[in-house]
């Protein structure tokens, strides 16, 4: 009797360079090791009171399916918050609710290439990219970003040259997810004429909006949506800025007709996103502005307090992130994988350990990446000097 | 400047005929008019309460990711509900947890087939297997059943007939939505034994397990997991056994090492499924086996009130469904989805009309179930009785 096999693309599907250690971090733990979460971006805040609420005064029974492009008054929700940010025109039906930014990002992938056709994005970018791309069939065309310019842009030359005839969109994260670069207004217009003159999609994850320092000016897509309303999609989520990770939502927003009558067609097959999640989430416009500020402010502080730290470890280069809450740190190792899985299974310092995440994943060159990881500064101030502490004493170790 | 336009394939995907008239439905409800919901699996039965009083019990903040395979405790829940069914093989590492069993459906047409491959399943079949395939590139090769023999299966000729080089599976929903079939011991043996000599995988959508009726026996993919440990995969979802349709919650069990490996790093790319509905959903051991003999017995009653029902209306032909909550149904008239619309746009009788499903999407066949439709009993039994007898008036008037 032969042995039945799996498809050849499912084994393309790779690990999460985020996910894929986490075994090793649970051995530890086994062995009362305390491990320092700087490998994901699942934050420490608190998700607002008005929604946790929403779960102590349940009384709805049964737990029933919800409408397909997501609940009528989460869709509400969602257009006010956008309207408050000044994007007048974002009405109900330019939003689709989706299961995770993940489903947004994945159906976006599907909806505008065909398979072995092309999306562009700037390495290092977020690594679940990669599996998008794996399980759509779609192939992600790296443009290099460095650490020396704090992972801007390279000039438009650089990045029209990787447009060829299978080139159907260009994908950007801003605050970028694992850079922590926000992107000028001169980027943003730049890639707006690019993605207008090759007549591409332009597709924009802006999950952590809100996550700006240093009184940076801002710019979305939504700037440009109006204008081009064929060729902009946002994509978006709840995730970070309610600290709501586990509520699995997101959005797509766009004025492209074809494409939200048929990502609403892919939600229809997969019935709905979480009743009891939208239920949680439409609370949203009454979370209050003193909320955000003072998230803002903890995160501005945790910047500070990594990238000083970080900077006064012998043989580490960063740059200073401006948004989000990440950053790519170049250390002095020569196989990242083998040191964040060493800090694992081998290095302690007073019981505990640190985890951070090999950033070779978040590259679409093979070899890229390999002195560097991607580190989430999600904890608290004192958790986060510890983990820098550790890891300068870590480094010692391991190249002593 | 040119329009930037969607993939082909974002075109192809269906629009759900069990979903696609609900505009109709809400203009018609908006206009004063009670619908009666027959097109949609959404019991009216109750969660149990010891999910509910998670809800309301609640203290965990924030709402973080959880694991991608499934949070540890549900897992373990898992495991013990397959346990309790006299499969004590199925431990949690045989376990991934998806997000609904539409996750669970299109993980499992991906992992089991490459762009252009084929499955083989039984029609009419569940409508979103159409979307998926469609998603994931998979051809859809469709097997006739008839109303006339209950829709059993054809000979085991007439199924080998549509082995091609190509196919990778056979996909069968047991008990089946939309047709209430339970396959016999002898059907499953067969299907087995297909899977076995033409190496093809058999995926078994067993979301409606407990909803056999008359005291039928049951028989599922389980038990033959343990001889054909990579042939078997099963397809299971929480949504119709605990009436949590909205929690979005299923899951694929198998022995294959290399498909769980392989869903495990599809999953990691969507990050987690829902830390609330999975801290609901883990209270399952603890839901009474009295919970389900009244279900069970509700649904019986429901499928009774229905069968008598409709025979009763002229024109109208249906063999006795054996399980699940569907039914497919022959109706006097030459296109269903029109008279589905027409329900719901024109035709009212004091002020009430119901909705069913076009069967038409239930098919692969092009033209096959244009005068059938699929019925879900899903309301109870007064609420029935009064939709059987809209049906009976709306066909009256609508041939008149």
């Amino acid at each position: 009797m032969k042995n039945t096999k799996v498809s050849d693309r499912l084994l393309t599907v790779p690990a999460s360079p985020i996910r894929k250690l986490v075994p090793f971090a649970v051995e530890a733990k086994k062995k009362g090791i305390k491990v320092y979460h700087l490998n994901i971006g699942d934050p420490d805040i608190k998700t607002p009171e008005v929604m946790i609420n929403v779960l102590k005064k349940w009384t709805t029974n049964p737990i029933a399916y919800g409408q397909s492009q997501g609940q009528p008054k989460f869709l509400e929700s969602l257009a006010s918050y956008y309207n408050k940010l000044r994007y007048s025109f974002v009405k109900t039906n330019h939003i689709q609710v989706t299961t995770g930014g993940s489903e947004a990002i994945s159906m976006a992938l599907f909806s505008v290439c065909a398979k072995g056709e092309e999306v562009i994005a700037f390495e290092p970018y977020y690594a679940n990219y990669n599996s998008y791309a794996a399980i759509n069939g779609v192939k992600i065309v790296p443009v290099l970003t460095k650490g020396e310019t704090g992972f801007h842009l390279p000039s438009r030359v650089e990045i029209e040259k990787k447009i060829s005839k299978k080139t159907k969109a260009i994908l950007i994260c801003n605050p970028s997810n694992p850079t922590g670069t926000v992107y000028t207004k001169d980027e943003m217009e730049m890639l707006v004429s690019i993605s207008v003159e090759n007549n591409l999609f332009l597709i924009s994850d802006e999950v952590y909006r809100e996550f700006v320092y240093d009184g940076k000016k801002y710019f979305s897509i939504l700037e440009f949506m109006k204008k081009y309303p064929d060729k902009m999609i946002l994509l978006d989520s709840l995730s970070k800025r309610y600290s709501l990770c586990g509520a699995r939502l997101g959005m797509i927003v766009s004025l492209n007709r074809d494409l939200t009558d048929g990502v609403l067609r892919m939600a229809q097959g997969r019935l709905s996103s979480g009743f009891v999640d939208q239920a949680m989430a439409e609370k949203l416009t009454e979370v209050k502005d003193s909320y955000f500020a003072s998230v803002h402010k903890e995160y501005q502080t945790r910047r500070d307090v990594l990238y000083k730290g970080l900077k006064s470890i012998k043989g580490v280069y960063l740059e200073k992130p401006e948004g989000a809450f990440y950053t790519i740190v170049k250390l002095p190792v020569k196989d990242s994988e083998d040191f964040c899985q060493w800090l694992l299974t081998d290095f302690r310092y007073k019981n505990e350990t640190v985890m951070v995440a090999p950033a070779a994943g978040f590259y679409g060159t093979k070899g890229r990446g390999k002195d560097e990881v991607r580190i989430a500064y999600v904890l608290n101030i004192n958790d986060l000097k510890k983990a820098i502490e550790i890891l300068r004493r870590a480094l010692v170790e391991y190249n002593g």
